[in-house]
């Protein structure tokens, strides 16, 4: 072989400037088509207008507008009202790559890597050839100071085309981002408006007004004036935290012991905790965190796994709500009805590589929706629609490792995105998300995430599964029942007239046949209430005895038209009844107003029996042993909370409750 | 609000290493789960050495050890007999990223980015805190050059730990990587050891040693001697090229004139084409181009799709080949044996952004392969086999879209992965693959790559669909021709016997009830030995003429097993077969051995017949009338090469086949 080669070869090895790598690499960013480039133009500098408001503790008014230049090309512009930007920072924050604020911060934001808006300033320039145009005010400041940008890609450095200071309007302090793209606009799945649709959902606070290029003005009014209460930075949870990692925070840190360097750089570890690892570890105290050897290291980490160490903090990050959940599932729903909400799950925070997550699942079933078609996904990551890579995400992957067959969904061989009338929402929220690409639009496949989604879409899948067992087992029994109390009359009748004799009572007939309690359960909303009613009708040819449960919030209902008062209510939306010696063929009745609840917020009734054999009742559900149903609570503010477990001693019926007989 | 917030969140304002960014996301470079980490930490460094090695025109001889060090760590080594790396350049080139000598070629490569083996670094560091170990040696040295590196995320630099020279045994020149990472290995799907077998399959000239944790060697041994012949380096072809880029290369030419700048900066572009251009676009054809405006440069563009440019050059691309597309699939197959291999689709090579790229289609069917389950789907990128990410793949997507219910396999509502006893490979090659992501397993779904796999995979379907179309026919009329042949005797025979006459001859009956011609063709292989017979049945009331034609490499034919000689050869694989006056259930038939044809090159024959209602055939089918039979193709190598059309006149007859009398 030519020594020559090595050499050659050689000469041609060089640097690469990052921006000259995304240059030719625009798909990774989000540029692999036209349509997805223009959508990835207003998402990138959304994104950043959302996350200034909220780190400025503002309600964001943002203003979307895309005018069609020529062909293909676009002008997107972005205006908030955030705190605008600083002018010395305005060149590096938008055209320069992997430059920005949150990059090492522990919090729940949309922008992480510093990199989205300053692409599609490259991405502008790329394809029209014309430089970006950004505004901004802050508010000690008279005036606003605009500049046009470039990005120097083979440096990556901003290239200051012109700049200047002008009056903007009477506008206080904001920031407009104005950029020419080379895109397709088009309406539908995949689009602007159901992009910024996305947004407003899961961002209530939030105004957004946007102006298509078809013309037209269309406005996502603010639901909730309310900021969202700011998510707090976080240190690394130990947990998940790799041996190289750990080697180079002892490197740089302040501390110089052992102790409090653990104490400092990790969430959760208190002196004592910090103390008893580094006994397990064998490595004294007050050691210098700088003088750790890669054993000691490896040592600590093991220690740490063996260690009781507390859940991660949950103020960290800011889950979308059991409220806004069904809001977003009612609103993809649009004019088609549904059979069913699953009350949402959300899972307790949990932890990977340092980094606390949370997942939420909500799913909706029937009405409208077809039964033919795979079931519709929407994913959210730190409260931003994922539009795009479906496919790659751990979302999607956990939905097709799922046996859906198992909660009522089709689903050949039991793997693969799932057939039915469902629309399936995961949100996932962190101090990082772990994305397939820069672009943002998949979450990688981290298995302790991968496992939260599965058992969070199982949480939720097995309400959906006990919803359609008890609907098919109520139209079966309606079936027998109808068939029944045709049938058996028409015969009563026929026989007594050939005989000659005058009809029987068959009540007592019709009761041996169908021989259960069977429990209706209604719920009506009208002028702000929500009327329930629940029944229990005895078709056995005995009287029967038990108790019905509820979970109902107590504290909303209008007394006044509370028809059979509940014995006993405790936990703020547990509530029992005592049924006594109802009568064969006679009939309960429990029913309430409720008053000042949201109407999604209660569409169903949660009812339990309990002190009567199962096999006999139709309609309901066994009351769970240890009346365990902390994921099934309503509370106030419609957030699920954890239940305080195994307080409840035995229950204490000492009230009767009104018996109606179905005769009168 | 208050002005010091935009002041306080300005300070956060800082640059981050390209390093720091990945070392965070390393999940974007593939080391999302311990599993893929470990795949990854040895597909890295394998895909460098076969590049290495493809560069110097070497053979590849590659040797991959993975030892198990402790509970999830593990010690990969890749060794290679490549040219070696010149001293001075092995610490950027292992441990710094966004640093390779490919990145501004135009040119098939597996590595491209200058990312993937540094980041194996970078992840061994950070996972183990140890550093890799690189050993060098080019030809010209008379020891090797050895290092221990690790990565400084904070400057993206090489930190040389230890550095030294070495005797390296007898070895002439080659590198050898070794490092440290925290992984779990597994068999099976998504394993080293399947990755490492798709390598050899689709490079069969490289001698691959695995060596894996649990002891013992595998060895892929050369499948071929030859290197495969050189991938040009290419231009960008003019097609696709974007207004910004245009700018920037006009900028930064070294041509002082406007037409020597588009015929020296682009390929394809001839003088005579670039004076068109100009003129069309109205920009002098001597400006400089450094003074190109926006305007001139959007009129280029224009100019460019108006004017006839030939299609990219195809030698800067490397298809992986019929021969080896079936060997792929007979690999995967294993023990299973198909009843299909539909001859595999290369389609013409196409441009986006100014990369030429090539698409290749194969697809197996039946057999031992499962008809309950998806599809198995084969993805390959640059002789590079993609195991993860299929979901974000173009290929997936485009798998996904077509309607496969026309081809035979079974799908719900027309969309998704089909499921039916099929295993579907596709390669796209090109001077740059799109990847959806750093760790270049999905092709990202640009418009028009997306497209050319659609069409190879519907090219490719239609042979499928012909063949399964021909064994349903078959196999119906077969049930036809058995009820036939035992009934009408049978009637025939009891009625002779009731009315005492002698049973009649009924060949004349049946023929009138079936009246097709019936063709079947067998193929056997034995000792090296294709045997090939295709026979015609008349099963008409009348005689028949008519033409066989086949695709058959008859230079392969043995003489002296020839039973019935074609009347007319040519393109080395097209024969016809004169078939005169075959009488009512008479037999024709044609045989021959073939010798030295690979087994897997000749699985079913190619018959087409003309001259003859096609109605009437049955088991073939009708000579498509230009007889363009390109993609049909079986040529010496076993390579798809474009047959020359519009050179055939009339077929000229002129020698009769031998007729068998069925009666004999």
């Amino acid at each position: 072989m030519s020594p020559s080669i090595a050499h050659e070869l050689a000469k041609k090895q060089k640097e690469i400037s990052v921006s000259e790598f995304f240059e030719k690499n625009k798909q990774i960013l989000g540029f692999d088509s036209l349509t997805r480039a223009l959508i990835t133009s207003v998402k990138e500098p959304v994104d950043n207008s959302l996350d200034a408001c909220e780190d400025a503790g503002a309600l964001p008014d943002i203003v979307v507008k895309v005018e069609k230049i020529e062909n293909t090309e676009y002008r997107v512009t972005v205006e908030d009202n955030g705190p605008g930007i600083v002018k010395n920072q305005v060149p590096n924050v938008f055209a320069r790559l992997l430059y920005g604020s949150r990059f090492h911060t522990r919090a729940q934001r949309r922008g992480q890597q510093g990199i989205g808006v300053s692409a599609v300033v490259m991405y502008g320039q790329l394809t029209t050839g014309k430089a970006a145009k950004v505004r901004s005010k802050i508010s000690d400041e008279e005036v606003a100071y605009e500049c046009e940008l470039i990005l120097d890609t083979k440096k990556n450095k901003p290239d200051k085309i012109t700049e200047d200071f002008v009056i903007w309007d009477n506008k206080p302090h904001g920031t407009s981002f104005q950029v020419h793209v080379k895109g397709k606009y088009i309406g539908g799945k995949q689009s602007i408006f159901e992009y910024l649709k996305g947004v407003a959902i899961v961002n209530p606070h939030a105004k957004i007004t946007f102006m298509p290029p078809e013309g037209g003005t269309i406005v996502f009014e603010r639901a909730s004036e309310q900021v969202p209460p700011p998510t707090k930075e976080v240190k690394p949870h130990p947990e998940g935290v790799e041996l190289g990692e750990m080697l180079s925070m002892a490197k740089y840190t302040e501390s110089r012991k052992m102790t409090s360097f653990l104490n400092t750089e990790f969430s959760r570890i208190s002196y004592r905790v910090a103390r008893e690892i580094c006994d397990l570890a064998g490595v004294p105290q007050d050691q210098d965190p700088q003088d750790m050897t890669l054993e000691q290291a490896g040592g600590i980490l093991e220690a740490i796994k063996k260690v009781k160490i507390m859940a991660p903090e949950t103020d960290c990050l800011s889950p979308i709500g059991e409220t806004l959940i069904r809001k977003g599932l009612k609103n993809v729903l649009g004019d088609l009805k549904a059979d069913f909400y699953a009350p949402p799950v959300t899972r307790d925070p949990r932890v990977y590589g340092g980094n606390p997550f949370i997942v939420e699942v909500g799913i909706v079933y029937g009405g409208g929706l077809s039964s033919e078609e795979p079931v519709q996904i929407l994913r959210f990551a730190n409260r931003v629609p994922l539009m795009y890579q479906q496919g790659a995400c751990a979302i999607t992957q956990a939905i097709e490792a799922v046996d859906w067959r198992r909660y009522g969904l089709e689903q050949r061989g039991g793997q693969g995105i799932p057939f039915g009338p469902a629309i399936v929402l995961v949100h996932v929220a962190s101090t990082k998300i772990p994305f397939t690409s820069e672009s943002k639009e998949a979450v990688a496949n981290v298995p302790e995430i991968r496992e939260e989604i599965e058992l969070a879409l199982k949480a939720c899948a097995r309400k959906l599964k006990t919803h359609l067992n008890k609907a098919a087992k109520k139209s079966k029994t309606r079936v027998k029942f109808e068939i029944v109390q045709d049938i058996i009359p028409m015969i009563a009748e026929k026989s007594a007239k050939i005989v000659g004799k005058p009809v029987p009572d068959i009540a007592g007939t019709i009761t041996k046949i169908m021989n259960v309690v069977w429990i209706e359960d209604e719920v009506a909303f009208e002028k702000g209430r929500h009327h329930v009613s629940v029944k229990a009708y005895n078709y056995t040819p005995k009287s029967q005895s038990f108790h019905l449960h509820m979970l109902v919030p107590y504290d909303k209902i209008d007394e006044k038209t509370l028809k059979a008062k509940p014995i006993e209510t405790r936990d703020e939306n547990k509530a029992t009844w005592d049924v006594k010696r109802l009568g064969s063929t006679d009939v309960f009745e429990l029913a309430f107003d409720l008053k000042g609840v949201p109407q999604e917020q209660y569409d169903e009734s949660e009812v339990y029996v309990s002190g009567i054999d199962a096999a006999s009742v139709i309609g309901c559900e066994v009351l769970p042993g240890d009346w365990d149903l902390e994921h099934l609570r309503i509370t106030e503010e419609g957030v699920a909370e954890e239940a305080e477990e195994g307080e409840e001693g035995e229950v204490d019926y000492d009230e009767g409750a009104e018996v109606i007989n179905n005769e009168d």
